[in-house]
């Protein structure tokens, strides 16, 4: 997490279609945005590039199957005046929220019926949208699949399943602790800082380009492998995304088969999903299980409704209940506390997603352009939302969101 | 074209399942396939990378659309043992054929019905496999569409749509030479010499690892820009990529909209494709129209059937019937037979497809490991084939394949 420097420009003179970006044939210079000279993680570049994942990088697919998608029952209500007051005491609305803070696309579900669905940018309802770090909380749940299936052990350490780990960092950690990011890491994760280590895992996993004579891990694998620890395993939450890295890898060990491929076996396909989605790979092909995930926006709904459900949807029981209530259940908030997320008071992390333990019980998985998925389970309502913002931190989003959502979630209380 | 080296392992001990190629978390060093370090163009690693191009480079979506798959209705016939003699003498069978040229998979519709289909090696049915020069008919086509609406004239200049092509080879060539390959250039291609300007191509195009300071062009278009003239345009049919590339742009200034978007609004959309297509994209974003799509089997059966039924399927006309009947005729094959094509005697080249003129009236799209549509309108058959043959040219399979189809094809008419 970082808090990043001030935004210069609002989403609507920073639309990626009126700027007219990767337009034309070929797009004239001042509109080119490309994977080597790292212009697509500039702001607002960014703004095209996170809806345009797979012309930038190698990916791998994740099937939807063959059959029909899940029906995704409309009833339209017209929620953007609804009122609430930022962190910081400013008045908002639902669709002045969406502007403030980038949103590409918001789908709102309330009782399992679609009342909201507004795309902007580059985005298109049948376009894959980056998630980043919500790709962790699919992690979660498929290894919370997995653990109910009794094929990973959370009590386990992790060298049960990756013994190549031994002499790093994990060598002595459990599978709870990876699950819930509690190690000690050495690993830094600070977007904003260059230097930080963050920056080497996306050389790694094939999200930065690899400069000239670098002589560092290019793949995932390889760096997970020389990760250091610091301080003591199982004691606080650090957000660390090579946790997650490392989860995917004992989810590929304990199933036998690749994250997409597992993926769309056990939820984009059960859950009638309307579109694939893509990882991006490394140059092995290892899908980032930390970030790396692209999804269309009512797909992202869906698997939020799937949750919501306790993990039914489309008929079947796509997620074990108890998989689903273990993480609205949350973590422990004393292990929280100490990272000092001050838009969030009194929450927790449990297997990869961010439990409030607010009135309402919600949850949430967060990606770090503001992208998320919104869960309340008193109001029955679950928020998808892709976003392109230009600070990489939810401490630019949740002072103006969180306020949103709750506010939401009570007018549908009392309204619906 | 090419005539390749002799191939030196079957198929069947160069399956990519049973080799394990890009199998295991991570998969061990002697089975890693890269781009990077050019593996996968190697043989039988090629055996896996042709069905998994999207691992390795950047890619576009072609969206199939939103609705259900058009209806392939199955009537199932054991052709594997139909028999007929290769152009040097051996007997062969249908099914010995597929094992011969390395299939990856083949699917066959008579009077449009899915008589046959099987898969070998590293391809599944919902996978896509590269295409490579097939994309070049998939292109000819959306030309033949666009010169239909009156919105590309052949008879014009190409610097009329690209006016950018001024000083290079193409300023003085009309859109027709384009089509049907007649242009004079000083380009060679041939694959199996790394000095051969197909290479420029290919790292122009993304499709080949760009060496430390390489100065020459990143970009397809950069690359076009840049060709000579050799000879005149209009005498004689040279195979050569950068034609098709020509005509990609042309189709894009001609319609305002990239290649990938129109092939999903002109065919993927309306044919009722059961998956999305992809290409791969150069550094900015541009589609290798002569050579990057990749579809999965069944859909390149339904263009192909398409095809057939002059430009009929799934309820509607999706492509002109004068634009499949202009292919069908064929173009003029005294400026084809100077190309030496031993293997096609009396056959033509007309706008991006092999017309053979042989007694059934056949016509192909062809890719160079063995890739193919082939259309046979007098035995109401259409043949669908993805392949990996070692060897980088059609010679090496046109003496086992071509009289295989014919014999299928005199079965099918006696025997159906």
């Amino acid at each position: 997490m970082s808090i990043a420097p001030a935004a210069t420009q609002p989403a609507t003179t920073t639309d990626p279609e009126t700027l007219g970006w990767m337009r034309g044939f070929p797009p004239s210079p001042d509109r080119t945005i490309t994977f080597r000279d790292g212009s697509f993680r500039s702001f607002p570049e960014l703004r095209w590039a996170w809806s345009n994942i797979r012309q930038l990088v190698p990916t791998v697919n994740v099937w939807r199957g063959a059959g029909p998608a899940s029906p995704l029952p409309r009833a339209e209500q017209d929620i953007g005046a609804v009122a609430s007051t930022t962190m910081d005491g400013r008045p908002m609305t639902f669709a002045k929220m969406l502007e403030e803070t980038y949103t590409d696309g918001v789908a709102v579900l309330h009782r399992g019926r679609l009342i909201y669905e507004r795309y902007f940018g580059a985005l298109k309802p049948h376009k894959p949208h980056i998630a980043m770090s919500v790709t962790k909380s699919l992690t979660g749940v498929l290894a919370g699949i997995l653990v109910a299936e009794g094929r990973i052990d959370p009590q386990a350490p992790v060298t049960d399943y990756v013994p190549e780990l031994k002499a790093s960092a994990f060598g002595d950690a459990r599978v709870h602790e990876i699950m819930d990011m509690t190690t000690g890491l050495l690993y830094t994760e600070v977007y904003t800082d260059k230097n930080s280590d963050v920056w080497g895992l996306r050389r790694a996993n094939g999200m930065a380009p690899i400069p000239a004579a670098y002589d560092g891990p290019t793949t995932i694998f390889d760096f997970l492998v020389a990760q250091k620890k610091q301080g003591e395993h199982g004691k606080a939450f650090a957000y660390k995304t090579v946790n997650t890295d490392v989860l995917a890898w004992i989810i590929r060990r304990a199933s036998g088969v690749t994250l997409s491929d597992l993926l769309s076996e056990r939820i984009w396909q059960p859950m009638g999903a309307e579109e694939d989605a893509y990882y991006h790979v490394d140059r092995i092909g290892t899908e980032s299980g930390g970030g790396g995930l692209s999804t269309c926006l009512r797909d992202l709904a869906r698997f939020g409704e799937t949750m919501r459900n306790h993990g039914r949807f489309n008929g079947r029981q796509i997620v074990p209940s108890s998989v689903v209530e273990d993480i609205a259940r949350g973590g422990d908030p004393d292990k929280f506390k100490p990272a000092g997320y001050t838009t969030l008071p009194g929450a927790s992390y449990r297997n990869q997603w961010w439990v409030t333990h607010n009135e309402h019980g919600a949850y949430m998985a967060r990606g770090v352009h503001g992208q998320g998925i919104y869960i309340d389970p008193r109001a029955e309502m679950v928020i998808a939302r892709y976003a392109s913002h230009p600070m990489a931190g939810n401490a630019a989003n949740d002072p103006v969101t969180l306020p949103a959502y709750m506010a939401l979630a009570k007018a549908l209380m009392t309204g619906g």
